[in-house]
């Protein structure tokens, strides 16, 4: 396979300078904004990884991976709205920069983009391109719809956030692959594990996210430390921490999320996590997946070379900072 | 072919009883309350029409027509967050019965089933399939656009117009039945006919609309007489009349559109079209469309008994109450 970093090129490339404007210019304009800002482009470079992996035509996967990073700028550009996320890396969302409308928009006509790019797949894979692409954006809207329910609901368990986030994060990077697979042809057993493998990844990438929201250096991270505690979400650590905290804990724990001062309550959530041992458990979640999708990697049929390939990107994108 | 009687009746048994309830519920229970409403049902309609006209067999085109009357539907869901209608076919809109984002993720959902339905059209004529679906989405979504921005722009053209409500409206009629010649496998000279036939009968048919919002009658119309009036909203008679009118006349009519009341303003509104002609004017433009279409059918190689059939279909759809 290419390496790593010739992968990561070649979706630069593909990204690069791609123009999306047309008219109207008030509906292309924030589509080019969007998609111009860049991003980690992670599920086309995990397309080609996987074609890549399994010996395909990088050509053959291009459109699809495309598309599949229009779709997720396409429910970014959605859920910013839903969630009133006036940020989105660092800059003003397309909600907050234009306004809902243009949102909805917009982002409408990104879908139809992203569909455009995945049609323009060869017909001898297109069928099963295309359904491996409607089935996960129908999964992606139903995550996004747990994830609003949890909102107003008081008790999630482990088991129901460990459902949302493979609806609304897991499945689509799994697809990813999956689609980069069925361009190389690849057997239905690899595809089917290549994706198994991808939802194991996709979850162990979220927990991350949430870790680092809480125990990450801002830096490296990107965003403000302490964002989703200060917002009561429901992560997994939050989560985790209710549902371990008794007696006079669950107290604590409680009056900590109704901290009004900023500061004091990231303090004191994290005094929390301590006491329950959050972080390590954290951890030791994000491991636990690492290494079931190191398993599913080892019984590949692929050379070693390969897989030390994937073993090393996986370390980048989910083993640093953990 | 099959009479449209009988089309309307495979178009009904398409859509009673047809169940879209999955988990979560949330976002399932507003599709199905939008797609249980009914409506007119006409571009799966239109597309049974042409496939049967083309002597196709219907059930390679059933998947396209559903999918077409959801995609339909999808973009209704977010046209009445976008213009904050409360009221879709005589019940609260679903952005108004439940909430602006609600409406939005069912509508992406929607957005999904529509792509899955088109999807099962059998691999043969999946990709032109597909690929018409693709640009009348696109289409569509500038269409709306267009359409706001006429909100904020004081001086709109009757082509400006024409050119919105060709893409917000005609271009779906005329995918619909573009998309059933194909399945049809009519010859490359008809599917493209049968389109530009679409796209006359499209305008024809939202002039019609227009027209009828100030001419018509509530009861066949379904919908209060003089609302576009009450809210200045831009259609083929607002632009005519603004085009038409000089001096005092001018002013009497902008004067009209300011008027508070709502039963003086519909009133003098009328006065004026009646003094600029615009019933007439209105009429005449879509005899012309209707005519241009027929011209068209004229053309097209199929037999007498069949073009007979399909006139009176447009004569209920489009003559009528004009």
């Amino acid at each position: 396979m290419h390496t790593i970093k010739e992968l990561q090129e070649k979706v630069s490339e593909l990204f690069d300078n791609r123009q999306y404007i047309a008219n109207p210019k008030e509906l292309y304009e924030p589509i080019q904004y969007s998609l111009s800002r860049g991003g980690k482009r992670l599920r086309p470079l995990l397309s080609l990884i996987s074609c890549s992996l399994f010996g395909g035509k990088l050509e053959d996967v291009y459109n699809s991976a495309i598309g599949l990073e229009i779709f997720h700028n396409f429910t970014l550009l959605h859920d910013d709205i839903m969630d009133k996320s006036p940020l989105r890396r660092g800059l003003p969302s397309v909600y907050q920069k234009w306004n809902a409308n243009t949102a909805i928009l917009s982002g409408d006509t990104m879908f139809v983009l992203a569909y455009e790019y995945v049609a323009k797949t060869k017909p001898e894979i297109l069928v099963d391109t295309i359904h491996a692409f409607n089935k996960t954006a129908r999964e992606v809207c139903e995550g996004q719809q747990y994830d609003m329910n949890f909102e107003s609901e008081s008790r999630i368990g482990v088991e129901d956030y460990m459902k949302m986030i493979r609806l609304k994060t897991a499945v689509l990077i799994a697809a990813a692959l999956k689609i980069g697979a069925i361009a190389a042809k690849a057997s239905k057993d690899n595809i089917e594990k290549i994706y198994d493998f991808g939802i194991l990844i996709g979850l162990a990438f979220q927990l991350r996210d949430d870790y680092l929201d809480a125990f990450g250096d801002q830096d490296v991270f990107g965003k403000p430390i302490g964002n989703d505690i200060l917002t009561n979400k429901k992560t997994y650590l939050y989560i985790k921490s209710f549902e371990l905290a008794k007696g006079e804990n669950l107290d604590r724990l409680k009056k900590a999320f109704e901290i009004e001062n900023p500061k004091k309550k990231v303090k004191e959530v994290l005094n929390m996590y301590d006491l329950l041992s959050i972080k390590k458990i954290t951890q030791n979640k994000i491991e636990e997946l690492y290494a079931n999708s190191l398993d599913i990697l080892n019984k590949l049929e692929i050379n070693e070379s390969d897989k030390k390939e994937v073993y090393s990107f996986l370390q980048q994108l989910i083993k640093r900072e953990v």
